[in-house]
């Protein structure tokens, strides 16, 4: 491990509804920077599976590609998924916002009968073999979840529910949290917090992200 | 003055380049609600100025709604800038990103020759009149300081520059601060903070904003 752990954040768009949830990609890249780490942003080089209008939650008849749309969160300082090499980094963040599951998988329409984008399912199996420590915000644990369903992977989404059960009978175990608690993986090396599927201000999501954060840089601690 | 203040976030748009800058945007709102206060986002409902790709930085032929896409920002929870009433609130906080003088006024082409917004002008003018604290970041200081260039009102764009000596000619004042620092004009009750016009990390950013929001209650207080 390097002296100060570098995280990947990969993110999905740019915009809760079809993209990454704002603040919590950003709470995710101040949380990393406050615990004296480095960051660098990635997404899949593809089309968003829809436009939503965020005023009216209605569908836009444009196309958006998801890279274009995540550089703007980053501000420029992004790169493509397929550039991602798991050996360069301690940790890696997948913020939530419903592109999670639209865009890097078919989640949200098709369910645990969903493919998962190529790249980001080689990414997620990558940081495994690896021993990279994965965080997931929010939905997000769903994709974690999904790839790593065969490992028994403990993950939340905060309060259960179906979309919880779903992914318990492909293997995945779902622990119930509080908003802004970490659910810990320690044998898989990953954890996730509810951020806004639990919470209801921005106070909780930025701790939650921190208490994530933190928890993922004591699990790069334990395994060093 | 309400027991909790009740700011307005006015956004541009979202994306630094063609919008609000997002960190801004998020820090100045987590910002308000980690000083125990509300706000409401608004934004003009107008198209956006150009729609710039944020990989490349190269103009995209596409139109896009300010109102629209800031309500990404602000997860849906947003109003038409002309629902703004000066009256409702004790603070408006304006963060930066190249839509404050693309979008709210053509200060990017045209300098102190360009045109603002009508509804931006009346809500700056309103606050001015109502004594609504108004706080500003990054580059949005240029949009206070040709509003409110006749009341000679002191603002900062961090260091010094042509831009600044541009809007002294017209009668405002600047002061050159430090990247976390606040320019407080008690006089016509403004706050503006460098955020990244000087900032090279986050962490830098959200402290200029909370500085920001910290001195723009205390005016409130003051103002009492």
């Amino acid at each position: 491990m390097q002296k100060n752990p570098h995280f990947a954040v990969v993110l999905s768009g740019c915009g809760r509804a079809d993209g990454s949830e704002i603040h919590e990609a950003v709470f995710a890249l101040l949380c990393v920077q406050n615990m004296g780490c480095t960051f660098q942003c990635f997404a899949p080089n593809i089309n968003q599976a829809a436009v939503i209008n965020h005023l009216d939650n209605q569908p836009m008849v444009e196309t958006r590609n998801v890279l274009v749309e995540a550089a703007r969160i980053a501000r420029g300082n992004i790169l493509p998924l397929e550039d991602f090499h798991a050996e360069d980094f301690d940790g890696i963040i997948f913020p939530g916002g419903l592109g999670a599951v639209t865009n890097w998988c078919d989640f949200a329409s098709k369910g645990t009968q969903c493919s998962v984008d190529t790249s980001v399912r080689e990414v997620i199996r990558a940081c495994w073999e690896h021993k990279v420590v994965i965080g997931a915000m929010c939905i997000a644990p769903v994709l974690v979840a999904l790839v790593l369903a065969d490992k028994k992977v403990h993950f939340t989404l905060g309060a259960g529910g179906a979309t919880a059960e779903k992914l318990e009978k492909l293997g995945a175990v779902h622990e119930e949290v509080g908003v802004t608690d970490v659910c810990i993986d320690r044998k898989n090396l990953v954890c996730s917090t509810p951020a806004y599927m639990l919470a209801t201000n921005m106070l909780d999501v930025c701790q939650g992200a921190q208490n994530m954060v933190g928890a993922m840089c004591q699990l790069m601690k334990d395994r060093a």
